[in-house]
């Protein structure tokens, strides 16, 4: 199983210190996914989306750790029930708006993640297959001032 | 970049044909998340989500086509505007139930992929981070009668 990047995420972000956590803390963060061109047969279509999955390497995050103390909490967490980035596959997913596809430029709003990011996947986000309630939401239900951005926890050092 | 699995699902889906396309359309279905022993520790504080995302690799699709004619469709369309498994890197995500956990076994409901699929991550699902009204949803917008199962046109031969 080997992946490989299929364009860069460019993004305001340099590091991860003062990164939002989540897209929905970075409402109109600018920036653009540029597809490598060999891929832009597969984004015709994607412009009748109002927003978009990007799937991506987290490719500065140390290395896994079962067990996290995340941004939003002060107790330590299992890895999986957090979204933090030192997984045993990096694989980040993130909700961000699409503002319009130039070429191989695709424009986006609420970008979270940093700038040079390597992508590997787009999907069409489908409220009917991604929207849904949920009342359980874990230790998320405990927080309560929102700490809207990262520091270099999760970062190689 | 080199993933690895960190678990296996079992769903009762021995093929494509007859597989739910997405949750949604699988609702109730039951299985097992599989989670290799020594990850364990990762899934403390799991249980009290009432939905997680699975994120998996189709292990079984064919090679990537940039351009596909979804089960929803009869048209084709570019492939990063679909939720079609033949990607360059064939990574899947789904949004199910956790009904409850058991040691390394994480019973879950609504379950859309292959029996046997390897899994690559699980992360919580928070509404306020994953769950978006869109009104513009592309091409599904036209879609009318929901084929509810896949075929085999996205199988492996």
């Amino acid at each position: 199983m080997k992946i490989i990047p299929i364009g860069v995420i460019h993004t305001p972000h340099k590091q991860a210190t003062g990164t939002p956590l989540q897209p929905v803390f970075a409402q109109g963060t600018q920036g653009t996914v540029e597809l490598f061109p060999e891929f832009v047969p597969g984004i015709k279509d994607l412009d009748g989306f109002e927003r978009i999955w990007l799937i991506y390497w987290f490719d500065r995050a140390s290395e896994a750790q079962l067990e996290v103390t995340p941004f939003l909490d002060t107790q330590t967490r299992g890895l999986f029930a957090t979204r933090s980035p030192c997984r045993p596959n990096p694989i980040g997913i993130s909700c961000v708006r699409l503002n319009r596809i130039e070429g191989n430029v695709i424009h986006v709003l609420d970008l979270d993640m940093l700038d040079g990011t390597p992508l590997l996947d787009i999907k069409p986000y489908v409220p009917a297959f991604d929207a849904h309630a949920a009342e359980r939401i874990g230790w998320f239900g405990t927080v309560k001032g929102i700490d809207v951005t990262a520091d270099d926890r999760f970062e190689t050092k």
